[in-house]
């Protein structure tokens, strides 16, 4: 049992929690991002990130130190913390991202984790080998089986309280990234960086870098911290965190600065492209962009890459909230509309729904269907897993999206995504949803699959399905042998009182009270 | 002709514009926001909106004056100018929110316009009838006359320079918010109110708002700046710019934070049940929720409506520069996702695809597909529209996802959502649209709609199909006749190369470069 990392609070396959660093003597806050700090170009010290970004993590380059005349004996001498005057945790890389770069470094993965200690690094870094994305098999495997003996060196080196990152490497193929996550995570090493993704974060491989991340997280326990390497844009943390990452390194909020480029949570702009700031954070609020293009370079290079950390540090408050409200997911979904590359990853996360589903809590604040994706959102999925054990009392039921009706043994609610459900479970999460009045085909296929899952498990019970204006080819989706009533302006129930005018609004449209769950769940599956 | 507004910029139906206050001698940027003054209780000063916040218009209301023993006569002596120390153009009401709230106020239209010139206001407003939602269509024809009548009426007052609201009312029946409108807009008023919007706001029904809007833009000339009255929240800003609005004013920054409310653009928050800022302006960047609640009243009440104007003023200048890059309906899908009733209002707003597509610009920045509401944009509309004006040359053409084939005659490009297209319109927006890999249901059937249209303009030619893993029953769903050919592994042209492996990425992701239009067009349509 690793004691590094505890899980606080969940959503999706997203958590809030802490990761103790023993050596530093914190406890850091995760999601959280690591700005990288490169001691030859420091845009923004150390001590501000600290004071007035509330950094309590960063991340440098332990080869640079190695192999830097200018600081490798003030670091052995001073020791990083006091060199950055930085109290709070400090990561140090290996020179592997030099190795992917240039194609050798002169280290050894025991060198430089001796050295990353003796510098005063909290968490050091073994040399892995980076594999680029779409390489053979072959040759991925043939590069993990280096980067685990790599791993197995540095259990037997003696760091004493510094942690150890076990990257876990597999270019594009999911199943060797959760072969490499299974063989780190039997390894005694601390925190599990998934490596070599920023060739897919910068050709927008949104997708690939999801099936990537949860190919490892199959691999990993839950008690291990991962770490998305090199991923520093606000745009993907959501996504990323959604499907299990908990810490990010951004060397962009600086690299962008010194290009003109300002980070927003839907993708990148250029000062120049600018006539209004979309942002509201102190460099943004006090000045135009007309403004900020007339400042000299130092400056405005400064106040870009504060912007920068301004927008990153707010998109992880913003996810740390939506973990909190359980709505994670709802999050992801905005973010997904920031361009067709984030919706390719929304849905590559979607389609890990068995996964998502495993994690997910029973029971959060409210259920908001805002687009068609939400049909295949994990809560949907539990339930149609559920429905079989779910007693039907009666031969005769009435499944509804309208009243219920006296003339059948007993009526159930019907409701897109869902399907249907006892009218008893109409207060407990997820059938609390709120669901737009303005449909999608997504919403009611959904619902039919409900209803097929319902009838699959009671095969003698006779179903009627009640529905407001489905369509034509979503009923005849629906098993043999079940009845339909269509519900409109007059209602069609043979005896009934006859309500059914149209689809009710919801009474209460912001509901955001937490519900209880409705059914015993495994709350802390992973 | 008005001269009031000048639209200087388009996307959707929304507009960037400047709106001429004479009496002020100020031109207001629109879309603009008008904070709400209550001469009683100024959460925050208006210098300091006008300072920091650049406010170049509010509003407050001139009943509230007309009754006060303690400021009817210091607005009458100072002018409402000095008395708030604000040098921008202040808009006032008339009291018919009282109206609407209380039955009755003690003042016509004739003493009410009067006595808002004299206390300096630089665009007054008629006492009109607010009909509220959902009256049935007699009352809400009813009441409109008086207000026309009072419309009519304030023509004939002489108030100077000061401009003059011309309330457009009408209840939930576009069909009378477009008369209404039209009768508004014969007249010599200046500003186009459209009212009694709140109840909608309020049951978070922004389908029914949309609707509203639409219905009186079309009664309105392009020439008509228009104000979405009492609408403060930023949630919804970005949508009923779309829709055509110019104006809005805020009462929320002030009322909400009195009850310790949190504006985002995704709905509202109170601070009681934040444990992190999802914002990084100058109040929430400094400071956590705990220390926000554990400030003095007076103190906490101001700090929140400063963080509610930031978020509102950041969402306004997002939303300009989303009209600047042509990616307002981007922006919509983005917000769309904050609330299911968010989304009904997107899904209403495309129900008007027609209506927007009349405004819209023909070339923008860059098309993203980022929903399957994306398969419906106007874009893609207006594409399907203007195939029958594209020449076909040849008798066997190949639509096709992958490569040309010189079996045919010609080879045109099919791309989802638009359908088909000659190569040679490769380059032109909205072809150039970037689309997700992962490709929905919407976005194949949009793709067949177009090739329906094109097989209907020449229906001498025999059209083939080439497509990679369309769904079964969208392929059924194209014209008779129609050659159907699977791109896959292998191609499955019979006598070509064989390229077709699977769909090719797009090799720039970012593709932010404008595009030209590839038909002539009528950009001012509106």
């Amino acid at each position: 049992m690793r004691d590094a990392f505890e899980r606080r609070d969940a959503d999706a396959a997203g958590r809030l929690g802490s990761l103790s660093v023993p050596r530093a003597g914190v406890t850091v806050e995760t999601p959280a991002l690591l700005p990288v700090i490169n001691p030859h170009i420091r845009t923004v010290e150390p001590s501000t990130l600290e004071a007035e970004f509330g950094a309590e993590i960063l991340i440098t380059n332990g080869y640079i130190f190695y192999k830097s005349d200018e600081y490798r004996q003030r670091a052995l001498d001073e020791g990083l913390h006091d060199l950055f005057d930085f109290s709070g945790a400090i990561m140090t890389d290996s020179g592997s991202f030099q190795l992917s770069e240039y194609g050798e470094i002169t280290v050894t993965t025991e060198e430089i984790l001796r050295f990353q200690h003796d510098i005063g690094s909290d968490i050091g870094t073994p040399v892995d080998i980076p594999t680029p994305p779409d390489v053979s098999h072959e040759r991925a495997a043939s590069e993990l089986a280096t980067t685990q003996e790599r791993l197995e060196l540095a259990e037997t080196v003696d760091v004493g309280e510094m942690l150890v990152n076990a990257p876990v490497q597999g270019s594009t193929y999911p199943d060797l990234r959760e072969r490499a996550a299974a063989d780190a995570y039997a390894t005694a090493l601390d925190v599990f960086p998934v490596g070599a993704v920023v060739p897919l974060m910068n050709a927008y491989r949104y997708d690939d870098m999801v099936e990537v991340v949860l190919g490892a997280k199959r691999g990993l326990g839950a008690d291990a911290p991962v770490h998305l390497f090199g991923a520093g844009h606000p745009m993907m943390f959501a996504l990323a965190v959604a499907a299990g990452c908990d810490l990010f390194d951004s060397a962009a909020y600086a690299l962008y600065a010194r290009d003109g480029r300002y980070l927003t949570v839907d993708g990148t702009e250029h000062l120049d492209d600018l006539d209004y700031f979309p942002c509201a954070c102190p460099v943004c609020a006090q000045r135009t962009p007309t403004e900020l293009r007339e400042t000299d370079d130092e400056t405005r290079e400064e106040l870009l890459a504060r912007h920068n950390l301004h927008v990153s540090y707010r998109e992880l408050r913003t996810i740390k909230q939506a973990i909190r409200d359980g709505d994670l997911l709802e999050l992801v979904e905005t973010r997904a509309r920031g361009h067709p590359a984030m919706l390719d990853g929304y849905r590559a996360l979607l389609d890990g729904v068995d996964q998502l589903e495993r994690n997910d809590p029973v029971s959060k604040g409210a259920f908001f269907y805002v687009s068609n994706e939400s049909a295949h959102r994990p809560e949907v999925r539990r339930h149609h897993d559920r429905l079989d054990r779910l007693a039907v009392d009666g031969d005769r039921v009435l499944l509804s999206e309208g009243e219920e009706n006296s003339r059948f043994d007993e009526t159930w609610r019907l409701k897109p995504p869902f399907g249907p459900y006892p009218a008893a479970l109409s207060d407990s999460y997820p059938l609390t949803a709120e669901v737009p009045e303005r449909l999608d085909r997504d919403a009611y296929e959904a619902a039919a699959e409900g209803v097929r899952q319902l009838v699959e498990a009671n095969p003698t019970v006779e179903f009627t399905v009640a529905h407001f204006e489905w369509p034509d080819d979503v009923l005849e989706s629906l098993p043999d042998g079940v009845e339909v009533l269509a519900l409109g302006d007059d209602s069609e129930y043979p005896d009934s009182g006859g309500q059914g005018d149209a689809r009710p609004r919801e009474a209460n449209p912001n509901g955001d009270e937490p519900k209880d769950e409705y059914v015993d769940g495994d709350e802390d599956g992973q």
